[in-house]
């Protein structure tokens, strides 16, 4: 899979997260110094256009992009000796690489500690969403599961309060209590969160929206739901 | 201009905010409920493909677009009368139309009352800006002046707090009294916020966002921020 952007390879090299097993630089700039470092018989240097012609169509690619082995992926059953502030969020069937791409950068910001989706009906890691990330997916724990009901049992189990986002929540994301593990369930844009994961949740919460223009993009309500839990429980202070 | 999708001009029938010249609408759909009022003599049935090649290359236009005359932007005189819990922002040069469009969209969901940009340097209302509103360009006032220490300073006169973000921020957003009348300064991506703008501000406050990976969309940066004056404010309970 290749990366680019300066953002998203630059912490790419510093977290050390994933394999990188080429790195594609544009022959007419300096190399910097963040791949000072790096082995230099794993650096190509391309012209823009060559670089250009290996991308998407439109993608910003800043002069850099990388070649990674394989996204690594974590297992929900790390989350087992989660802490006890452990916030993490479940995206039910989010299929817009951008918008799956700003909130891992959110929540990477925001010190959530990972990212439930399911393996069908679901955006996976690309270059437009690691992009989109700005250098976010090294900061996150990615779960890819098959059956979100059971993960949310397991979860359950694990002793996180299951939360979900709906414009017809009856209590607002302020009102609750957001410390202890929490996973807080954001769904597709037009459809929302399916019945069964609402079912399945302690609570379900709105925004306060206006009633006659309640919606909101996804990236924005997650962002919002980040900073509460970030709030309640002082992250990053 | 041109303005498309449905939530778009489904709200542009709505609210009478813009003069409507004329609706083109595909050919081979029915006319929805909210359009039967509006003067056949007006309505152009086209096909799917006339439609898309009146449009921006990738616009999802859902099948219908409308001419609208001109965009009706707003007078800052206008909020000498503003109640004292009237929240605006301002837009300090973005650029991008999916950022500026995201929050017209997450503005008017929250209640903010309006927007100020500059004529130069900022994004305008495009077709683009108003389909990622998804509609709210009708609920918002937009203010474009020309220079915006002068347009502060005024602001000031009418009694606004100055509210500055800024990564750098000395106050957490959440930390500062935002009920009585506030301007939310937003900077652009990269640059920030400029530093006269910075120096006219009563209070530069930021989110509590990690350290070691602090950026945030700027769309994401407003929701948070609009969201934080609407709890305060108890706007849309």
């Amino acid at each position: 899979m290749l990366i680019y952007g300066i953002h998203t390879c630059q912490n790419a090299i510093h977290t050390k997260k994933h394999d990188i097993t080429k790195v594609f630089f544009q022959k007419d700039k300096p190399i910097p110094n963040w791949l000072i470092n790096f082995p230099k018989s794993k650096i190509v240097r391309l012209s823009s256009i060559e670089l250009k012609n290996m991308l998407p169509s439109n993608a910003v690619f800043q002069g850099i992009a990388m070649e990674i082995e394989n996204i690594k992926y974590d297992d929900i059953t790390d989350l087992i000796s989660a802490p006890k502030n452990c916030v993490i969020t479940i995206l039910d069937n989010v299929t817009d690489p951008h918008n799956f791409g700003a909130i891992i950068r959110t929540a990477a910001a925001f010190g959530i500690k990972g990212i439930v989706i399911t393996e069908k009906c679901s955006c996976k890691i690309t270059g437009t969403v690691a992009k989109a990330a700005s250098g976010g997916i090294e900061y996150i724990s990615i779960y890819v599961v098959k059956n979100l009901s059971q993960t949310i049992k397991t979860l359950k189990e694990y002793g996180f309060w299951i939360v979900s986002f709906c414009e017809r929540g009856d209590k607002l994301i302020n009102e609750i209590d957001l410390t202890g593990k929490t996973a807080l369930i954001l769904g597709a844009e037009g459809d929302g969160i399916r019945r069964l994961q609402k079912e399945q949740s302690d609570f379900i919460v709105r925004l306060p929206t206006k009633p006659s223009f309640p919606t909101l993009n996804v990236s924005v309500s997650a962002g919002i739901a980040f900073f509460e839990a970030a709030r309640q429980n002082n992250f990053n202070l």
